[in-house]
């Protein structure tokens, strides 16, 4: 039912979810455009998608489904730009971490009489290094692809309907599990098990930085556990500073959390309550 | 040289060591002991040791050399128990993960005229489980082996010394590179590359269970960051309490470096303060 997939953004998760279309089976063409041309040269040659769209603009009135995947405020800006360009023959959906405002967006710029529909989307998958280069065709697989509506959710016309129906079977087809969750609710959701892990080995993979940077010698002596815990620290400011403006409420609270917690620990190195705390832990790992 | 060794403690650690030194060829006696009998089936069932010890402090008599594994004040509790009924032809060594406690006793109670020798060790690997069960052959393959030495240092016999140098020698045959460091200049430096991913990744595993532990299925959500920034949430509590009581002042000065570093970046969510920490942090993962 979808010929024709325009995706917008070919970093990371825009060329993996190309290529895992292709492993899918899905026989459509897709077109790809990204504003490093880099990036979609990159795509292409990768064959995540098949031709590189001359004008992003033109190249979505052709596509039945508009793929926005890039940082939170690029696909706020290709939204606005595109909601008066489309029919309600056609679907934009997208890859942003926080679902807010893209819900919100989708629902005032979309999901209106005579506009194209809109289903914001977000893939709980990524990786610590961006850009098409670094794209997988397995990246999906076993990930929860979440799907987000608010309560003053717009209407998506029949057409936009059985194309928002025909894409989550796709989704499933690249080996997700979808959820369906309130924006509000997700957002809150992932600011614990997403942001506050980003954000948590930020903060420490700097401080190592400082603290023994200037010894490689000592920090090789670290091993799994270290390298597992810095991991995140090489993820991109670009992306997280938009899930940092678009969910900073969320995110600061278990921040703040998180450093009383710690606080809690560190007084309590040599009392019983340490043993608590790790039954909590080990608690939440058996669950 | 070494023809006989003893391994006190056959949990993960003594156990993989007894696998590992298998694997590199070596040919000599493994006798193993430990105070729960099912860790010493379970490591002679897997071949790791080849005789469980009736007595520990007999076999220890007929070993040329003892490794001592295990948390902290069990090995403390060795080095009391032995120092008395070894010789001068002997050596003890250890795998334990504070050596400040350790090599003050080393020197005290072994490194002495007529005593048997004593070389504090410390193999940086393990896993987020214990026991036998979970033993690897392959668990030190390019891990960092620390040997400790304090400026009071006692003096290892001619004999001693031998078996030192042969030790080290297997230790490098089963894949390690060894690494020799003050011992007060080793606690503090895992207390930052060991000791506070572990204490970090407890107290946020905690949180998380207190937060969202209740509703599994939305942590499902979390993806790979979420399963490795947890992982460490595993581990036990018998084996950290040790390291939190011998290494307190070190592990609390980095608790609390950190509680100030996510103060910041919670401070800074939405200034250009947050892009350097992402620099900072991308830097220390490129070095």
């Amino acid at each position: 039912m979808i010929e024709r997939i325009l995706i917008l953004g070919t970093g990371l998760l825009g060329t993996s979810t190309g290529l895992a279309l292709r492993a899918a089976g899905f026989t459509g063409s897709i077109t790809g455009w990204d504003k490093d041309p880099r990036q979609s040269e990159a795509a292409l040659a990768l064959k995540a998608i098949d031709t590189v769209a001359l004008n992003p603009l033109d190249a979505a009135r052709k596509c039945k489904l508009i793929l926005l995947s890039g940082p939170v405020y690029s696909i706020l800006d290709w939204m606005e730009q595109l909601s008066g360009v489309l029919t309600a023959a056609q679907l934009v959906t997208d890859v942003g971490s926080t679902k807010t405002l893209i819900t919100e967006a989708g629902n005032r710029l979309f999901n209106q009489p005579n506009r194209a529909g809109f289903l914001p989307g977000h893939p709980m998958a990524g990786r610590e290094v961006s850009g098409a280069a670094s794209a997988e065709a397995a990246l999906f697989q076993d990930a929860v692809w979440i799907f987000t509506s608010m309560p003053d959710h717009g209407t998506l016309s029949f057409q936009a309907g059985e194309l928002a129906a025909s894409w989550r079977h796709w989704v499933e087809a690249i080996g997700c599990r979808t959820l369906d969750l309130d924006a509000a609710r997700h957002d809150e959701l992932v600011a614990w098990v997403s942001h506050l892990p980003q954000f948590l080995s930020t903060a420490l993979t700097a401080l190592l930085q400082t603290e023994v940077g200037d010894a490689p010698e000592l920090t090789a002596v670290g091993g799994r556990a270290l390298r597992e815990m810095t991991r995140l620290g090489s993820s991109p400011y670009s992306m997280w500073r938009d899930v940092a403006y678009t969910n900073t409420e969320a995110i600061a609270a278990a921040i703040a959390a998180l450093e009383q917690r710690l606080a809690h620990l560190r007084e309590n190195l040599r009392t019983p309550e340490l043993r608590d705390e790790f039954d909590l832990a080990n608690r939440f790992r058996k669950s």
